[in-house]
């Protein structure tokens, strides 16, 4: 359903491994690239570490600003996964097994080796009144609880997760981005950019400078929900590009 | 200089293309590490658009908790570079063009064609009472206004300006971690796991599976202030790993 209001999410980034320099974190790249094709926008992020107060904290901070709140890591079988204990505290129910999460578990491990032990049979807790979230990757389902969306640390397990809920959510029209590079300092464009970012309204230019083969290049995105207006600017900038001598490439650099 | 409490710090990234989903976040990472070389910890991170009340209104929860505060993104020259006005606002004072900011970039572009033009010139703005911190890669510095320390987005330059920070910033002793792999799902060493941590009081074990090679496996991290005490405990988890069928591998898979 594509309404006119515009829709927000925030995530949630669960994770010591994050927070000690460790792991390169993938999910809030890969949440947000979804979460725009769905029309809605990821307008915060914050990582926490392993604390069931830290997680508490941040999930009751963000799920009643947001329409949506997504959080990955912490939902494995190892003691160490605490984030279903943590949600379930900060809505104030307690932890459940739940019953179609142990099918779905025992359906999993029958006849893989060791069957559905008592480490695998902590992925079926749940805070009690969640739903599932398919998982057809590795049998052990994200949840869902309200406005909250939890969802695996591991990046594939996350994409298969997403998989599985597009098109379910509400939203409103994605952003369009379109993109002009030139090899251009920014600093030389600046006002070039400014006045083309007041000559349309309805869009923001970003400057994304870099370093490349010796010289100095920029990309500028130009951002809005109305892609014939985004199209539009793209061409203008391009033309104002081209006036102050720098050749714009369209699509970036 | 070394003490025993805690020493602890969050980062702001601020940038609408991480959001976006556009851009692939580095900073996380190598801001993580730094601090911990440093004997800091990162604590949390947050990741807002470009907006001036979103950055200050994490910029003013965020300092007052943790000795340290980083931000990054956001200082160029473009209009789109607003941190230093979102800061300015979050401790109430105005922003000026610092004397010695403005002195550093007249020399760094003196001789560059253009010269210090009025959007280069943006650079040298700092909320008032600031100081500077060097930027050997390109000129413009980064700024610290308290515990505050406002550095760029491009990683190259932070990485720069964290380089000019280091052994300067007043910590704790530095997170030490051992990690040991193994072929197991962890699923399976789950109870093994939480032996090992219920053991050596003074760990933390984290547990990172992965799929390579058609079989599950993970990698075990066990973090400690105490070097002596990671490494004893990496020694027992070896040992509790191959008593139960599985071949430790150290420094992890």
């Amino acid at each position: 359903m594509v309404s006119d209001r515009t829709w927000t999410a925030a995530l949630v980034v669960i994770g010591d491994e994050i927070l000690s320099g460790r792991t390169q974190d993938r999910n809030v790249a890969q949440v947000a690239t979804w979460l725009n094709e769905q029309g809605i926008r990821l307008s915060e992020v914050r990582v926490v570490p392993d604390d069931l107060e830290r997680i508490g904290e941040a999930v009751n901070a963000l799920r009643s600003v947001h329409d949506y709140l997504f959080t990955t890591g912490g939902i494995g079988p190892t003691h160490d996964d605490i984030t279903v204990d943590a949600i379930a505290a900060a809505f104030g129910v307690p932890v459940i097994v739940h019953p179609e999460a142990r099918q779905i578990l025992e359906d999993y491990y029958r006849g893989r080796p060791g069957g559905l032990t008592e480490a695998r049979l902590r992925m079926a807790r749940t805070p009690e009144g969640a739903e599932l979230l398919a998982n057809p990757y590795s049998g052990a389902p994200g949840i869902k609880m309200h406005n909250v969306y939890i969802m695996a640390g591991v990046p594939s397990i996350t994409a298969s997760m997403l998989e599985g809920l597009t098109g379910k959510l509400e939203g409103g029209r994605p952003m369009v981005s379109v993109t002009v590079g030139a090899r251009a300092p920014e600093s030389e464009v600046a006002d070039l950019l400014r006045e083309t970012e007041e000559a349309h309204p309805g869009v923001a230019i970003g400057s994304y400078p870099f370093f490349m083969d010796g010289g100095h290049g920029s990309n500028f995105v130009i951002r809005s929900e109305d892609a014939e207006l985004a199209r539009e600017t793209g061409s203008d900038l391009a033309k104002r590009l081209r006036a102050a001598g720098f050749e714009p490439v369209e699509g970036g650099i």
